[in-house]
């Protein structure tokens, strides 16, 4: 009995391989054959990256450098000569940082190397330190036990290619100060969220639930937390901890599009991008200027073909990813309408590290070609992943509307080394993985514009 | 005529190897094995390393926590059980670092990670920046062509097992400042003498010649130089470099000393040790705690044997080698009519890695101990490197009153990583590394107060 079933889910599927289904064509197939290799020769990606890092620099949501990021993406898009530029404004609550500094106080005195998470407020705050293994310990301290403390929560985080570890380290940032609040904390500190051993503290963005009064919220960094942990075994330790910073009022910036127009049905698009913003610690080099760079380049090799792919591509340079994936929730909206027009939906924002994996979030009638996909992918090291993978941060939005998903999977490994540090610049990019991801971007994008049929994609009714 | 004048000397040369020469006994070579062995199993050095770094932690020559550190020693010398612990008086000028920043100002602005050198006077400069390769291309610069700009000195050291690649990198810092000022220059700044990748700029003392005027002076960390250097091949690049700090009178710390007192010839004595300061910006692991835990945890493991050594096993923690070899310099003076009776003199001082070669310069009566020593040595991967090495800094004003010195190489791949970094903490310890260190230590240590015979030291007559 199981097995009959079993065979008639076989004949199924097989059956379900019909004429309907999406299939890319053999002579599509040639030319990104042709794409991947020009592509692994281009330096193009490089440039970019090397272009925003260099000449924009840290480019934080809000400030100065974030009207100039702007700029120069528009400008960037002209000059390699995409067929269409525009803008599309994002608006969002700013946040600045003025200084920062903690310190260990009494017959051990010295400085700690912390930074303030994002939507930290200002203040001063001295207290005792009470250490935290994880969250979930953090959460279980008596109401009440920590007023006039600072809690310190010490995960440490590990590395893997995939950065699952950023699961618990990113929900510690996240969540830890307000439930250090809800025990009365006047203070909160975290062993960063990261996998390396040096004195660059991790920022990144925190939330403090409603009707909370935030309190002043930092990252130490690893060595930091280890020394901390090191006195703690010794006795009670008290910190002061000092933060410049906070909310000052709204700014709009821009989600910045450059699109290669289709041949045929240039109302169709491929979306891919990556945002544009960065932490101000570091250059943002591969937070987030490498994923501009293999997308501005994927696409820009992509023009360079003798004819333009059936459908657009679009590359879209996107507004505060860091602070709540404001660009990505804008253009959501904006185009939610218009999910049906977008066949896939791709970001590059987990580093500059060789893709790995693909997969696409398409329905069964599009699941051959997603193999197809993959199999042009193969060559450049990358594995057929059904059944894995996800939006990135800024096509969560965009897939709730409707759009599918296609995932590139790039090698974390060392991502959680740089990530939202000032660690995080140019020079811990490998050109070379750096021109297989725009080999592999340029390949998937141009097959997903000359598919025949769709990826599943399909406005969703309004609530 | 020629080869017979060899042939005499050869003879000359064995029959220097007479009842006249030093020897080490049997019975010392015996006991040296098992100190050895004891050694490798034995992890003082490593609680030692560990307690300083963390309990005093960062201690800049003059500031509050020299007077921790000096406190500090005197207890662990205490705890440990040396026979004698004394201190003797080093007085210094005082240099105080408050703040330092640096940002490159109009259409590319950004910060840029820099650390004011040791000794550098306060003060904000602006202006243009003019690049030079090395030192010698500055000081090959016209008189006066750097008028109201910052000198910038982008010479990249090389990492290697002796380090050889800081006397480029050191003579920089050391002399970059005064020549730029020669030229007109207003500020000054170097890529620091390091050979990491990471947003830590490396400090280091530098000295102004007579009758110049100082001008504020930093190192950038190797990315930010990068960064730089890509700026200025876009055109010409203005930064404004701010730094608070200076001379603020003299200070008296302390040269801390612990002996094994000889069981025979207790007025003479092997010296062994490291430096108890270090820079502000770390914790001062691998430059010097370590040496400290090398030279005390071995000088331990000696006093822990049935029976002392014939002479004595000194170990000294100097004060202030950072800024000028205060604490070398001092002891030199006190002790140079007894240079005859310190039989060796040696500094750990090189940070953490296995040591792989030993000498002395002890002159030819003693070159057989030598080679037992080095043959005891041999066991942990340490060659005997005649005709190589020469004093520790330290050890350096001590060796021109007299005093033969022994080399213990230390591998020295990694140590211009962190030298001088804020990165500089105990996590960069390789606590096997740091125990082989330690049996080499308490090996050369232990042989040498047992030799019959001397290694050439004789006070030298006052000038």
């Amino acid at each position: 009995m199981r097995l009959a079933l079993l065979a008639a889910a076989l004949l199924l599927a097989a059956s379900s391989a019909t004429a309907a289904d999406t299939r890319i064509p053999a002579k599509a197939l040639e030319q990104a054959a042709q794409l991947r290799e020009r592509a692994l020769a281009d330096d193009t990606g490089w440039k970019v990256t090397e272009s925003l890092t260099t000449e924009v620099g840290p480019r934080l949501a809000g400030s100065e450098a974030d009207a100039r990021a702007v700029a120069w993406a528009k400008a960037k898009f002209a000059e390699l000569g995409f067929d269409r530029v525009w803008t599309e404004p994002v608006t969002f609550p700013k946040w600045v940082r003025r200084s920062e500094s903690a310190e260990v106080l009494g017959p051990h005195a010295q400085p700690l190397a912390v930074t303030a998470l994002g939507g930290s407020p200002g203040g001063t705050v001295e207290g005792e330190i009470v250490r935290f293994a994880d969250l979930a310990a953090l959460q279980a301290a008596p109401e009440g036990s920590l007023a006039g403390k600072i809690a310190f929560v010490d995960y440490q985080m590990t590395a893997s290619r995939d950065g699952s570890g950023y699961a618990q380290g990113g929900a510690i940032r996240s969540r830890g100060p307000s439930a250090a609040i809800r025990k009365g904390a006047s203070g909160f500190l975290m062993r960063s969220a990261g996998t390396d051993n040096h004195r660059v503290p991790h920022t990144g963005i925190t939330r403090y639930d409603e009707g909370l009064t935030p309190v002043p919220s930092a990252a130490l960094s690893i060595p930091d937390a280890d020394q901390l942990g090191r006195l703690l075994a010794r006795g009670p330790v008290k910190v002061r901890l000092a933060i410049d910073a906070g909310w000052d009022g709204e700014y709009t910036s821009q989600n910045v599009i450059g699109e290669i127009t289709g041949r045929s049905r240039p109302d169709e698009v491929v979306l891919i991008g990556a945002h544009l913003d960065s932490w101000d610690l570091g250059t943002g080099a591969i937070d987030d200027a490498a994923g501009v760079g293999i997308t501005m380049a994927a696409a820009n090799l992509i023009r360079q073909l003798p004819q333009r792919p059936a459908r657009s591509i679009r590359v879209l340079a996107y507004a505060n990813e860091e602070q709540g994936l404001h660009g990505g929730k804008a253009y959501a909206e904006r185009h939610a309408a218009n999910a049906g027009r977008h066949l896939l939906a791709a970001e590059s924002d987990f580093g500059a590290g060789r893709i790995y994996a693909f997969n696409t979030g398409a329905p069964e009638h599009a699941r051959a070609a997603t193999r197809q996909i993959a199999e042009a992918l193969a060559p450049l090291g990358i594995e057929y992943a059904p059944g894995k993978g996800g939006p990135g941060p800024d096509i969560g939005p965009l897939a709730a509307k409707g759009v599918t998903w296609a995932w590139l999977a790039q090698d974390g490994s060392d991502y959680f080394h740089l990530h939202h540090t000032a660690d995080d610049t140019l020079d811990k990019i490998d050109p070379a993985a750096l021109a297989q991801n725009v080999a592999a971007y340029a390949v998937f994008a141009y097959l997903a514009a000359e598919a025949e049929g769709d990826f599943g994609s399909q406005a969703k009714p309004a609530p």
